[in-house]
């Protein structure tokens, strides 16, 4: 049998403890979408926190936008979606079922090394393995559309958006005037965006459902590249100040036939997931989408999306340079990195394996849990009380079930920075003992001290 | 001219201030959603971090989770959504447009005082004025489809969720043992939901997106009637607490025929928004939906999803009960709530009118505003400074253009609770005046001081 790979053995950890559950399960389940358990939800929220603060509230230079998910068919036609977020698609002629006609293809030259001599001819149904009978290949739109108001017809006719930036690109003179700003400046959003995706897998990598946190930020055409650059290590730094293995992210300098249809350069990090066959995967992108967006805009809506510079005197469409996140693919890039097995002593006075995700204490979904020695109410009460006051800042977890070493495993395994535990002493000393995750060293803290040794070592 | 109302200039300054834009608006705009801006965004986020804090975070006896807003057609069927999740439609014969049934007899009674003797008959047709000509009513359903996979066909058939918390129910289980709970526990959710209205309307409090802070609550049935009670309490508590005048704010026991289809009882908690006809509108409500939801996907789905309490050793299906907040009626609420009208010391030793949100410190966008009284480098440089610093803390606005009084009434009318004046006496004593937006009594602070003053005075 094969050995579970690192990312097989995250995403047992994911489903089990809570990070990640199959999107309606009980009903058999969807590869579209996951739904977000108890310590996902956190570890997300606290992503996104990071972010926000990181590249929106903590910059002069930023502000922020939520714009609606569901827009008019007129801003995806202008923004060019309608005509080219397609992929081509054939059907079985055997069993009806569709398929990516461009993925057919790779996926036989990456069998015999060489492309199909005939087409797509020599190509075998995927589930007969009869020779494959095909249609022409077809265009088929990666939107899902949906119908608002009564009648479901062309003037209902509303798509779901495929990236968040579209909201931005549509609203920049609104902000431009009530923010009272100007180039260079950049709108930061987080949401969701869908994508009709023929072949969604990996776990949470590639859904239809998933969720951004895109950048566009809008410079004079002149200082275009040199802001391309700065963002591509701006976003770099986010990830490896948050503890991201540098060694496990790469730039990819997107050529031009594989670039969206919207962009003059595009770099992309990936990151070392470990998926079969090919070990990396796309975790975000910078892209230079020039003039593209404002212009298209401004030619289809008759509005004036241009900046007049008053202290120039010249009026110009800015230029965008996007940087923008799967927040999802940056979770779980966070929890593959994380993910640690090493060595922990054990009461025979050997030592055990441990799981144990060393994640960013900013990131971790909880900052600390709170063991108290005995369930007896002489210690609950101290350590209730004490979880109590800490959730006031925090989340914060209580497990009172099951040997101590026992605990500390369950802890280590979601990436808990700090164990508290109360024990018959706290009584007597009103102290605790607050473990160390990353190090397993034990220290004894006062108990009214514990809040701000926590603050002091989350914030660090 | 009839006078503005509150709400009228409230929506007005939203609009002009970037707390919210009309979505699409280059394209004609659509009444079906909003874009938050700048500020509506910071305001809208701040909100949302309270609710978690409150009901999430700071509570031993609750989690989070962050479930797909697409999802299986099963799931909407069992839950009853498909069924009964709908309005009676009619169309006019004249112009083939679509009406709400009971809004047209509604409308007709408000008009004449009594019910139309001879039904849909008496209606004239709303645009035309014509007598009116009326197919029969229609259920015409609220949910909004769309399709997932390569083909639009009864498999790929998907709902957006019209309300968060089906989201929850399914995934009772996964929460129950992962995440170690047992009743009475809670799950909370904020995320965006989406229904087809047929009218959508009053600004930001009707519309087909928007979102919910949704609470699903399981309890012994035996308890249901107590922890009812304690919700509609503790959801009381947030709005007064957060600055909600509780004046303004009425329960309202919803009969038996206007509760939704699993709802035992209900409590709706309702703001006085000023709308015109009805003051008051639904801000949330507090349901006791029993074992309805458990229960019927327990029969659809086949699996367990009852709680076996090993304490007592008995089996049973948990009571729920969802105190469901709207997010976007809650900040509406807030804003309207905030707005007022006072005077202020003019520079001519009189008073003017000044525009003042009074936002509770924890929900304002923006916490302090630095305020250079030159745009001179020698000012600009420390003033640039102190923001950036405070930046890593809060969102932080720097304004320096304009005499200072209109600065710093553009600042109370977003509701910052603190302007910071760097002068040139600053160059000397290292020190700034603060002023207090609803005191308006300003304070000399030393620069290294500035940011410990703000941390008392925002947490307090």
């Amino acid at each position: 049998m094969a050995k579970e790979s690192t990312l097989d053995k995250v995403t047992n950890l994911a489903k089990r403890r809570g990070f990640v559950f199959q999107s309606g399960e009980i009903y058999g389940g969807s590869r579209s979408a996951w739904d977000y358990g108890p310590l996902g939800t956190e570890l997300k929220e606290n992503i996104k926190a990071e972010w926000w603060q990181t590249f929106v509230r903590g910059r002069g230079d930023m502000v922020g936008l939520d714009s609606a998910i569901i827009l008019p068919a007129a801003v995806w036609k202008a923004s060019g979606h309608v005509e080219t977020f397609t992929d081509p698609l054939v059907e079985s002629l055997h069993t009806h079922r569709r398929y990516r006609a461009d993925h057919l293809i790779e996926a036989y030259e990456a069998k015999h090394g060489h492309p199909p001599e005939n087409g797509l001819a020599d190509i075998r149904d995927p589930e007969t393995g009869q020779p494959g009978k095909w249609t022409e290949p077809q265009q088929f739109s990666g939107l899902m559309k949906t119908y608002l108001g009564p009648v479901d017809n062309q003037e209902g006719l509303h798509y779901l958006r495929p990236e968040t930036a579209q909201g931005i690109f549509v609203n920049f003179a609104n902000v431009v005037t009530s923010a009272r700003r100007k180039p260079p400046f950049g709108i930061g959003q987080i949401g969701k965006a869908f994508r009709n995706e023929i072949t969604p897998g990996n776990f949470i990598f590639r859904t239809r459902e998933f969720e951004q946190m895109e950048i566009e930020y809008f410079v004079p055409p002149e200082k275009a590249g040199e802001w391309f650059d700065q963002w591509v290590e701006a976003c770099e730094a986010w990830f490896t100040d948050l503890g991201l293995n540098p060694e496990n992210l790469r730039r990819f300098d997107v050529p031009e036939d594989e670039r969206a249809h919207y962009s003059a350069s595009t770099i992309d990090l990936e990151y070392r997931f470990g998926f079969q066959g090919s070990e990396w995967g796309e975790l975000m992108g910078i892209a230079n989408r020039t003039d593209y967006d404002l212009g298209t805009h401004i030619k289809n809506s008759g509005k004036e999306l241009s900046y007049f510079d008053q202290a120039s005197g010249e009026r110009y469409v800015p230029y965008v340079i996007e940087p923008s996140f799967g927040l999802t693919r940056s979770m779980m890039a966070f929890l593959v990195d994380a993910y640690t097995e090493d060595e922990a002593p054990n009461t025979k006075g050997g030592t055990d394996v441990r799981t144990v995700l060393k994640l960013h204490p900013k990131l971790a979904p909880v900052k600390a849990a709170v063991l108290p020695l005995s369930k007896k109410s002489e210690l609950a009460g101290p350590a209730q009380q004490l979880a109590d006051s800490l959730r006031r800042h925090w989340n914060i977890d209580y497990d009172d079930s099951g040997a101590i070493g026992r605990r500390y495993r369950r802890q280590d395994e979601i990436g808990t920075p700090f164990c508290i535990t109360v024990d018959f002493d706290t009584l007597e000393d009103q102290a605790v003992t607050i473990r160390d995750r990353d190090l397993m060293t034990q220290e004894r803290v006062a108990l009214d001290q514990v809040q701000r040794y926590l603050a002091e070592k989350l914030l660090g």
